[in-house]
């Protein structure tokens, strides 16, 4: 639509299906004029119409485990072939808690879960951007987001130890985002957008409810997974070239709500 | 460039002279395909070459005492009448502070030169939103932007009472912002920027050797006055529906740095 | 109970009845061995009973509008005399809004009330200060603590302008607290209190159904005076001597919250 | 002194040798009035004088690998026998990054260390928890405090993976601090410490440069060890009862300094 990512090459992981934040952000990047790879864990693939996007959008798809070294050295290297060049924006948008899927409550954690799920959620991070800066493999002035949650930093019960593993993340986000821009020029920042319907957050428990409160607690209500595209969009584009090492709500004010009228309805029908 | 505020209208307060913040901003919406009117108030206006912006922008200049409801509520008219109709973008651009002017220490306030000053620079904000909001002069999905500096959050000496007014425009963003977005669809957001060589900037004691440590401390070194134009326009537009109530820091990094190797140098040089 | 206080000399302004939290505070102090001066607005003094209160705690009582640096001039002088002495500790314990008690919405203030409310709850504590400071009037390791709330940095809709004064208050105690900590060793901090059945906060629309909606979010419930009054003795007391520019949250956790399960409950009935 | 903790019971981690904050806190625990176990990893037992503090201060060492549930089980029931009931306090002070012992840069991490590091770190306090939770050793309004550094939020280039570490610990304290608070009215906070010399911190590179920036940074100076234990004596007296999943600076203001006059001048000089 504005071209805001003309002749930018950029690597996108996550999309799943077509409600993942990161397949809207691959359509978007592709009209705003950007080439890019896709990646997502093989089996993670297997299950979602990556295809699909990838036709769409004239990208290639590499299949990589975003916890394996091998894997990101092997994306980061191909893409580069692919592309013709450095990366200039990246998208880390991958989440999973084994603990949640086997119904573990975060008082009663399996370990061996806690730390699968911090690795693919939270490390992977760390991974993605030790291949990208140890190969100098970003052009300057690029820009590097990751999707995160606040409950990071404040509590949903439900929300189990995706909480810490997201607090974990946007730590990442500064440290390694310190000489990424020392270093590179390169920006690191993390979007932390509202509750929203994909295939991965449908898993949480009390979710409807969930999407609800948070509706109607932000006076511009909850974020689309569309609009949270057009704001990774702007923050890929040339136009935020200063931003970095900052953890940015999207989330239509909800973060900076104490209550809302709305809310505070349910409390004072009684 | 990119044509991102095509038929947008807006409001720049603040365009002093080619060093403001506002006159870079209203610079780049005219770029980016945006009309507007220019706004300063009389006084400030006989020193600037706001003219000179104004030809250059096709914008027409409606002088304003940011302070005083009737000069806003003729601004707001008359820019409507100019523009055709109603607004999309605001940015707010003021701040002084007489305590600093007169040279009184923050330790020795006259507390008429700190009312004055929080009118000016602070109260201004909540008297614009006001007579936007009461005449219903937004369009929805309209955008509102102050700056703001991180003396809101940290302590900086030499900035004096400007740290407590910027953190009461701040929270007006906050305060204002919520029935802004309940009741219109409009975000109001304040940009943190970095220390910046403006005329209004430049006053402020040992100013040279603070951006020298800012730009030590920051990353991305220091954003300067186009940057943030650039990020300013990044709000305005369409990209960013969803953002409301932030404090959004734009300065390379300096925000979240506990310290920078290139700060340490001069500790450990010893 | 535990001479935290023994020979420690206070100021404690705002003790308006036996709901007042400075009221408290007061009643504690005594009990951990300090001496003070109580103080308040003449107009306030008139209904309150804190002749009871100083008869009981062996205190004496100067009048003082804490808007007034000839009142605050008076206040200290007189109190270093009555105490014999150097202050430790003093509770700024001050807020009201002209506009809330005159039922102006926060969209349609009047400027004349916001003024006011914003001297008499946010200045006031700079010009206590101010004369503390310039009088040399605080012992080495002395504490300053100002009473405040969460508004300052979030959203609540029926709290008005106040939200504004306290993120102004807060400001100065970062920015006051750095000079007094770097020329007298003095701390300064703001707590931030749970909403709280005083005389003053019953004022506020709707506070029933706030009060239950905060105590639903708190993993702890909501804290009440005496327990303010409790962590207030612990910042006067030497057990926090490197505690400074920071704001407290005292408030059963709701700060951190994000939705608790039993807020959850009132949006999954449906 | 002011037997703040008379009659409570308390578990306290990681007391190495007398520069330890936890030995500082064990000893002013002891001056107190509190009964408390010592406990340590078995390999740092044998490097450091516990027996010396447990000796002086009437308290039993019950060694334990924090990572290790069997260890952790056996430690809360034999100090449950041991000290007749059930624990009022919990001390975690416990930390390493083999990352960083083995000299590796944070953008080039070995992450089996970094894992290593995660779980002693962190994850070793939600180990606590859940033990102290599922077997309900905790008193009602007890406390259980963790020691952290202010890496967790901002850019210490050198803290390594340390400040992922902490962020990750900060985030287990509100998450299960909620579940703790909500069930078993037991509260949970970090105290986020000055940097301090001690055995542990003196390995960081170029500490010494960073002693005195900090010193020079903070108003009140760097917090001292001893100081840090008489916070955290308040933070288990029953002063606090109603603080919880918080983040407590205790570092002479250095957490809200933007800049003080004493680093600028390193700026200015030239």
């Amino acid at each position: 639509m504005y071209n805001l990512l003309k002749g930018k090459k950029g690597i996108i992981f996550g999309a799943l299906d077509e409600n993942s934040i990161a397949w809207k952000v691959a359509e978007r990047a592709h009209e705003e004029g950007a080439e890019f790879v896709l990646t997502n864990a093989p089996i993670a693939m297997r299950m979602g119409g990556i295809k699909d996007l990838a036709a769409k959008t004239g990208a290639e798809i590499i299949p990589a485990d975003a916890t394996s070294m091998d894997d990101l050295n092997n994306l980061v290297e191909k893409s580069m072939e692919i592309l013709g060049g450095k990366i200039d924006f990246v998208l880390h948008s991958i989440g999973m808690s084994v603990n949640v899927r086997k119904g573990r409550h975060y008082t009663d954690s399996k370990y061996d879960f806690t730390t699968k799920g911090w690795d693919v959620s939270a490390v992977s991070f760390h991974k993605v951007m030790n291949v990208l800066y140890n190969k100098k493999a970003m052009n300057e002035w690029g820009s590097i987001v990751a999707l995160t949650y606040m409950a990071a930093q404040r509590v949903f019960p439900d929300y189990n130890d995706m909480a810490d593993n997201k607090a974990y993340l946007e730590s990442i986000a500064r440290s390694f985002g310190y000489f990424f821009g020392r270093d590179h020029k390169v920006r690191v920042n993390t979007v932390s957008q509202s509750p929203t319907v994909t295939t991965a957050g449908s898993g949480v428990k009390g979710f409807d409810g969930f999407l609800a409160y948070a509706e109607k607690m932000s006076p511009l209500g909850n974020a689309t997974a569309l609009e949270c595209a057009d704001y990774t969009i702007s923050l890929f584009s040339d136009l935020t070239k200063k931003v970095t090492l900052q953890n940015l709500f999207h989330d239509g004010g909800f973060s900076n709500m104490g209550v809302s009228d709305a809310v505070m309805e349910r409390f004072t029908e009684e």
